[in-house]
């Protein structure tokens, strides 16, 4: 199943997409893909309907991000060994977690900032957890019952505010539009190994990042579980699993984003984002 | 003005102290403390209210955070030269900027967990500034404008999630209940200079904090206009500003907070927090 909000910024509306790629409207049925919307009992209410008998959105929405009431927007950094290599660190022995901004969210086809005083803006395709069920210490073999489904997450991230201006990695991560995620929810039955998908970024239509999943470093039951020791997860919340080599800051010489570029990237069987890059 | 939100977790309501000591109720006036009620606009209608019009509310209710509706906890690391000192740290030449799951937001009063493996859990008197208006990319002159007022706060930090566990420092600062505030909203009419309160924090009775805001490295007009070149703040944010120098990981040896423990902290004229430690 694959789950989306459309709508205007702030005031999307729940919706699915059907067999035929076309939205129907989930409003009438559930407030928000949220709380407890997003639970094995509320998904699997959602999967009974029949999307025919529900109203066609016409036209071409906007598409929002694909959950609300989101907690926490958890990254894992350097979690690819060949990305790790291509920034010249060194391969993390435990996973490396940080927090982006709650105002970074937006829809995935949402533009990017570049703001101001920027000059090293950068992409990074990544799959994106969503939680589905509360999770506080669950173990690896619990981990997945947690999860609601996945999404495509571009971790947009300023590499010199990350890297060079002192402190964590905070600072470069959670400007505003610095977190596309979707296009769509799709449930965790529809991806029956997470750690087997293609995923790619390109930028003027040049293949940057050409990856897989395969080669994480901690997979999804790993980084579930971990992280919920430290921080508890809630529904809607995401865990973004880091990214696979090819960021403009491992080319040599590095490259960046300008204004005016567009940012194209996807995930087999999670669909493509597609933003346009402006002054922020 | 101080203003409070009451009642169990997740159902507070707002309300506000009268000279008198004693809660009125707010919920006939405002939904919550929130959004543009936290506006200069919208804070002046609130002081323009008799409180003795207002009900009185009996008993003596639990209080929750006094403020809702927050995107971003952002916290400021190292910034008492002093406290630097203590940890071993260098003096930081920016202000050092992470955040804290909003999950570990909790009322001034409620317990604070120590978690099943947790050995380092510390304490972090603070001077917790709380935004009024979106700021983005606002100069330091026009910083404070976008201040509705203060809180104490108390970073709860586990040292060896935090420090000895790879990566940022979230780790160490997201668990829940690491994040009490309150007990009030003081307006900024009422702290004239927010660089000159003194501050203590005590567990169980001995005194390792013994501050003063005048101390700190970056001031809340810098701090509030560094920070929103970087994430955007909106209103009911936080930014907590760094602890003076006592925390347990100063003390020679090192002193961490164990089960069955109370921690009293508190600022000048904002108030004061009392927590019992418990088993996570």
């Amino acid at each position: 199943m694959k789950l989306l909000r459309y709508g205007p910024p702030g005031q999307e509306k729940p919706g699915l997409l059907d067999a035929d790629g076309q939205i129907r409207d989930l409003s009438g049925v559930v407030p928000d893909l949220a709380g407890e919307v997003l639970s094995d009992e509320g998904l699997a209410r959602l999967a009974a309907l029949d999307p025919t008998t529900l109203p066609m959105v016409g036209g071409d929405p906007r598409l929002g991000p694909p959950v609300a009431g989101m907690k926490n927007f958890v990254c894992i950094g350097l979690n690819y060994a060949d990305h790790a290599a291509e920034t010249g660190a060194a391969i993390p022995k435990e996973p490396i977690v940080f927090l982006k901004s709650l105002g970074a969210l937006q829809g995935p086809n949402d533009d990017v900032e570049i703001a101001p005083d920027s000059v090293k803006t950068d992409w990074e395709v990544e799959l994106a957890v969503i939680i589905g069920t509360r999770a506080k210490r669950v173990s690896e073999a619990d981990a997945m019952a947690h999860v609601a489904g996945y999404a495509v997450c571009n971790d947009v991230s300023e590499r010199e505010w990350q890297a060079e201006r002192g402190g964590t990695w905070d600072k470069g991560k959670g400007h505003d539009t610095f977190g596309p995620l979707g296009p769509w929810l799709v449930t965790r039955d529809e991806v029956p190994d997470p750690q087997n998908l293609s995923m790619f970024c390109e930028v003027d239509g040049h293949r940057y990042q050409d990856g897989s999943t395969r080669t994480m470093i901690f997979g999804v039951e790993k980084l579930v579980s971990y992280v919920s020791h430290f921080i508890t997860l809630h529904p809607g919340d995401v865990i973004s699993t880091g990214t696979p080599p090819g960021v403009g800051l491992g080319q040599k010489p590095p490259v960046y984003l300008k204004v005016g570029q567009t940012i194209r990237l996807g995930i087999q069987g999670l669909g493509e984002q597609t933003q346009k890059t402006v002054q922020g």
